[in-house]
Order: structure tokens, then C-alpha cells, then sequence
């Protein structure tokens, strides 16, 4: 059996046993809560960890790529949505080919982008379940509740589409300082959602899947009546990002970064994993540093691309050649930029995770 | 002839007109000032674009990592140094068959480190090519140029290495608001590694190589008598933060991304291309916003995995569906993240580029 120390640095770790709680603490959940669990698998973009959710329960995917949705479609997966607004007539006939093979729902938040997609699948006597993204408050995508109506109204007029739901992403979650705001913006992202799927339906559009999103709000979201899915994605790995925000504790981190120090001098100590290992997202909320060690005190204060720079207090020295185990800051940037995640069980390797869909990006 | 219409988007463009441009440039300025370029080639991680600058003269290629190494040596680049101090035995090994098919250099920037990579080589009855890390003020790795003596004695004394240079990077530069500082940084950089090299001679250390780094001081430095190489790497293609540096024109700006406006609301229209195509790295010096549009006034603003924020003016509207082409605020993380990127010439899409070494971070 190979261990830790047999592994070239800097490697991306995968706790399996903490993954296994992960995947399987959500999947509870949501059957408690009784809505389907379509996990988005962009965090992970891994084929054999889409199964053991698959195997946990979760009813479908969510991708927020065509590509994305490609791959996973070719290993199998036969229900997919992807929770993006895709727009254009070449990405239209991409998405005809997945939706004669699975399952798929598309997400739209326009009549123009809705517009975009229609004539191929109108053409080829066909259509496309769309769901129409709902803003919250993240203020990225989405139409705001109050336009929801005549927004799905039109989208429902065009044909070659099929409007089937409303979901939404109250991705503000990650400027929370306060957990306790996130109780009250999971119940707010939820009732804002099932109150725009009420008043579609009292306008005579059918609505069936009113879904809600991110792993922060998620267990306040999905418990709200009216909600049918959840889509979190992030949970099965977790980041400093999370038990900054208070949505998780340490120990349910699964996915940390083992790097090598290469450079000691003063009180700053230097590992080989940079922004191309551990990408240059900051911790949220807040925005300070890059990650945590694992077992110590000391954060990442300042990357370079291969660099990872360090301050260590007296207490505490590193030495060159020392290993150190990193939780990042925010995980699902991690797994994209490598090909493979190394699967461990205390300090065994026990297998390779392929990062399946890494760099699916169109 | 394919055009940019029919590319899906996200892609990230390079224009080879510029490209070209940049390379010659840089070649003939190494020229002038006597010293060999070396270009570091973790900016585009490509093959094809490493070949177009041996073609152009360089002496050898500059990698930051084993793995980088592996793959150039494998693509019948024979001169390589590995600028980054690197440490511990499993990769001695792989650096000891690097040797035996490549003229190898590595970094290193301390006796401990040097020692981890010695034994396998002297055992070996070979002798690997070091060249010692000065600290000219990023303070980052690298020895402190008042400890270079002790530091590179101690180096020398090892059996398995021969320390054949010293070497630079003034990466402070990217935090320099004002294009005057890079001239007066360049000549620190290089008066300072210079003095070293000096100093170490004196002191009957044979020191051959004298190597100075990056893309904004690389002109000012590699002028400096007693320099003998240089090693720029972002120059092949820039980035928004070359221009805001001052260190070179919007025009020689090689690499951008195409985008599709997937939604608009008010004066803010999101495109397909967030953190996972552009990277999270900020626009340097400064760091604010991810990337500036071309050809229009606008710039991404926050960026998530799949989504770019732009705020638009009244005066320039932006329409679901319509492309626009985005400068990135760091052009070397952006290749790293794609498979592959995309030769043009003008709105002609002539060849694709393998991005050969994405993800080598090892």
C-alpha cells in the first residue's frame, strides 16, 4: 500500500471516509427534507465521485457547462441539468444531441438567450425543458421575482422549448460573516423561489421542479414547503472558505493540498504549491489568505504560480524538505486544475480520482 | 478557413501576428545587450510556441517545475534550467534522468535543500548543474545577497553538484505603479546579482551563469555589463497587467479570451467565462478587476467558476449573444487552464496550440 510520503507534491488529497460522509450526510437530508438531491458535480468534475452520490441517492446532476454535461452524459448519467443560461445556436445543437440521449434541462434567464436554443429543437420536432433562474439577490444571473412572470411567459411562447421549473443560487451566502444569516437566507432564497413558481402556476404555467442551490444555504433552502431539489456542490469536499462562513467544521473537510517546503528564511517559510495548484481565489468571507495548514497555525498569506508563501510564528518553524498538508480556500477551483485527486484513508492511498471534466469550460 | 464565429466560446485566443512580434523582439534585444535569452515557458506551457522561440535564437528554455521539464526534454529541448528551488530525493531521481538526456540546470536557494538532491547523483557518479537563488527584494525565495557567500560555499561542497550560476527575479515589479521604477528595479536586479557573482569568484567559486528574470525589468536589467542571461516568460503574449505596469502597449498584447454575453440586466451583462477560464488573479499593480474588454470601455468587475461581471455604461450596451473578446489581468494562469489554445490571424483561426504541460505543477 502507498502512503503519503510516496507521493510527489504537491498532490490534491481526498479524505475518502470524509468524502463518504459528506456525500451521504446530504443525500439524508434531503430525503428527510423530501426533495430530490441533484448534487452540482463542478466542485469535484469526477466521474467516480458522480456515482457515489448517484449511489447515495441523488436523483439527476447539475453540471454549468455543455461540456461538463457531455462527459457526464458519456459515462452514463442520463439525467442532467445544467444550471447556466447557455445562449447560441452552436451550443443549441450540442444540447439536441444530449437531449436525445438523456434527460436534460437547461437553464435560461432571458428571452433572447431562451430565443437562441429554440429554432433546433422547434426544427427537429423537439423540445428543450428549459428553467428559468430566479435572482435572489446575488445580483449575477436571473431574473429578479417581480419580472419572473413576463419573463417566463415569453419563454414559454416560444416553441421548441418546455418550460419546467425555476431554480435560483443565493451564492451572496459567501459575503456572510454570521452563520446565523444563513438560516434566514436559505428560508429567503426558498420562499422567494416556491412564491415565483406560485404565481407562474396561477398564470396557467406548469412548474414542476423549483430548485435551490449552494451548500451554505442548502439545508435551510431545501426544508422550505414548496422547494422539490436541492443542488449543492461544494459539501462533498467543503474549504476553509466553508468553516470560515460557519456552513461546516473542520473536520468534515475532505480535500486538502500536500506540499513539500522548498524555501525557509526568517519567519517565512515557502511550499511548492501556488496559484496553480491551489488557484487564487481568496478566503471568504473576508478575503484573507489562501488556505490554512492542517494541524498547524499558519496560512498562506501570498501566492505565486508555483509558489506558496507562508509566515510562521517562534513557535512554530518549518523546515526545508517538511511536508505540510493545505485546507484551500475554496476547493472547487482545486480539483480543476489537475488531472487527477489522490484518494486516501488516514495516511493510505487508497486510489486515483479522475478530474473527468477538468477544463470544460465552453 | 475557419473564423472566430466558429469557435465555441469560452476560447482563448492567441494572435500570432503579435506573438511573433513579441518573440522577435525579445530575441533582438537579447541580441543587442550580449546575453542569452532563455524565455521561461511556464507562460504558455506549449511546445509549438517553445519552438517558434528556439527558432528566434534562444539559448535554452527556463521551466519552474520537474515535470515542466519532463515534458520539453521529452519534446527534444535540450537545455533546461529549472528555476525553483527544488527539494527532496523521489524528485532527485527524476532530475538524475533529466540529466542523463538534457543539459540541466535547478535552482536551489539553501544547503539543506541542495542536500536532498545531491546523494542520488553522486551515487550516480554524475554531478548536477545548481545555480543559487539571490533575493533582490521580493523576499520570496532565495538567499539574501549579504548570505550568498556562506550560502553558495556550503552548496559547493556538496559531492553530486556543481554550482554553475547564480540567479534572479525581481517579481516586485508587479506591485510598481510607476514605469519609471521598473529601469531603476532592472538595474538593481542586475547590479545586485552581479556584485554576487563578484563576490563568489573572488572567493574561487566558478560561476558561469549570471540570470536575470521577468518581463518588466528583463529590458533594463539584461543591459547591465556582467549579465549573461535573462529569462522572461510573460512577454510571448502580455496581459492587462503589462499594460497597467507600463512595461508594454495594449498592441502587443498577444492572448485574449472570446466570450458570449449570456445575460444582461441594467448596466450589468455577465459573459461565459468566469475564474475557471480567466483565473481569480487580480489585475496587477493595484488588483482591481479580472480583465479589460476589448475594443469597448468596460472590464470584469467579480468573477465566479463560469460567470465574468461586467458593468457596462448607458452609452455601450451589451446584447445576449454578442461575443466580446476580454484581455486577462494574467495571461500565464490563463493557459494553464485550457486544453488548448487557438492561433489567429486576424479574425482567421489558423492552427491550435497545445497547451503541452497544463497542470505539470509536480
Amino acid at each position: 500500500m502507498r502512503g503519503l510520503d510516496d507521493l510527489a507534491t504537491p498532490a490534491v488529497l481526498v479524505d475518502l471516509d470524509v468524502l463518504e460522509r459528506n456525500i451521504a450526510g446530504m443525500a439524508e437530508r434531503a430525503r428527510r427534507a423530501g426533495v430530490g438531491l441533484r448534487p452540482h458535480v463542478k466542485t469535484h468534475k469526477s466521474v467516480e465521485i458522480a456515482r457515489r452520490q448517484r449511489a447515495a441517492g441523488a436523483v439527476g446532476l447539475t453540471v454549468a457547462k455543455t461540456s461538463e454535461a457531455e462527459v457526464f452524459a458519456a459515462s452514463g448519467f442520463d439525467d442532467i441539468f445544467i444550471a447556466y443560461p447557455v445562449v447560441g445556436a452552436d451550443k443549441a445543437r450540442r444540447l439536441l444531441e444530449l437531449h436525445r440521449r438523456v434527460r436534460l434541462a437547461v437553464g435560461v434567464d432571458s428571452a433572447e438567450g431562451a430565443a437562441s436554443l429554440a429554432p433546433t429543437f422547434r426544427i427537429a420536432g423537439q423540445r428543450l425543458r428549459v428553467r428559468l433562474k430566479v435572482d435572489v439577490g446575488l445580483h449575477r444571473v436571473g431574473v429578479a421575482p417581480e419580472r419572473a412572470l413576463a419573463a417566463a411567459r415569453e419563454i414559454a411562447a416560444l416553441r421548441g422549448l418546455e418550460l419546467s421549473g425555476v431554480f435560483t443560487h443565493a451564492g451572496q451566502a459567501y459575503a456572510e460573516s454570521d452563520p446565523g444569516a444563513l438560516v434566514a437566507l436559505g428560508r429567503h432564497e426558498a420562499r422567494a423561489v416556491v412564491g415565483v413558481a406560485k404565481r407562474l402556476r396561477e398564470a396557467g404555467l406548469a412548474v414542476d421542479d423549483v430548485s435551490v442551490g449552494s451548500t451554505p444555504t442548502a439545508p435551510h433552502a431545501m426544508v422550505v414547503p414548496g422547494v422539490t431539489e436541492c443542488r449543492p456542490g461544494n459539501y462533498v469536499f467543503h474549504d476553509a472558505s466553508q468553516v470560515s462562513l460557519g456552513s461546516c467544521r473542520l473536520a468534515d473537510c475532505a480535500l486538502s493540498v500536500l506540499a513539500t517546503v522548498v524555501s525557509v528564511s526568517g519567519d517565512r517559510a515557502v511550499v511548492d504549491a501556488g496559484s496553480k495548484t491551489l488557484s487564487s481565489d481568496p478566503l471568504r468571507p473576508g478575503g484573507v489568505g489562501h488556505g490554512w495548514l492542517l494541524g498547524r497555525s499558519g496560512r498562506i498569506e501570498r501566492l505565486s504560480e508555483e509558489h506558496g508563501v507562508i509566515r510562521v510564528g517562534d513557535d512554530e518553524r518549518l523546515r526545508v524538505g517538511e511536508r505540510v498538508r493545505i485546507l484551500p480556500s475554496h476547493s472547487c477551483l482545486v480539483s480543476n486544475l489537475h488531472e487527477r485527486l489522490v484518494g486516501v484513508r488516514g495516511d493510505e492511498v487508497e486510489t486515483d480520482l479522475a478530474v473527468s471534466a477538468r477544463g470544460c469550460v465552453q
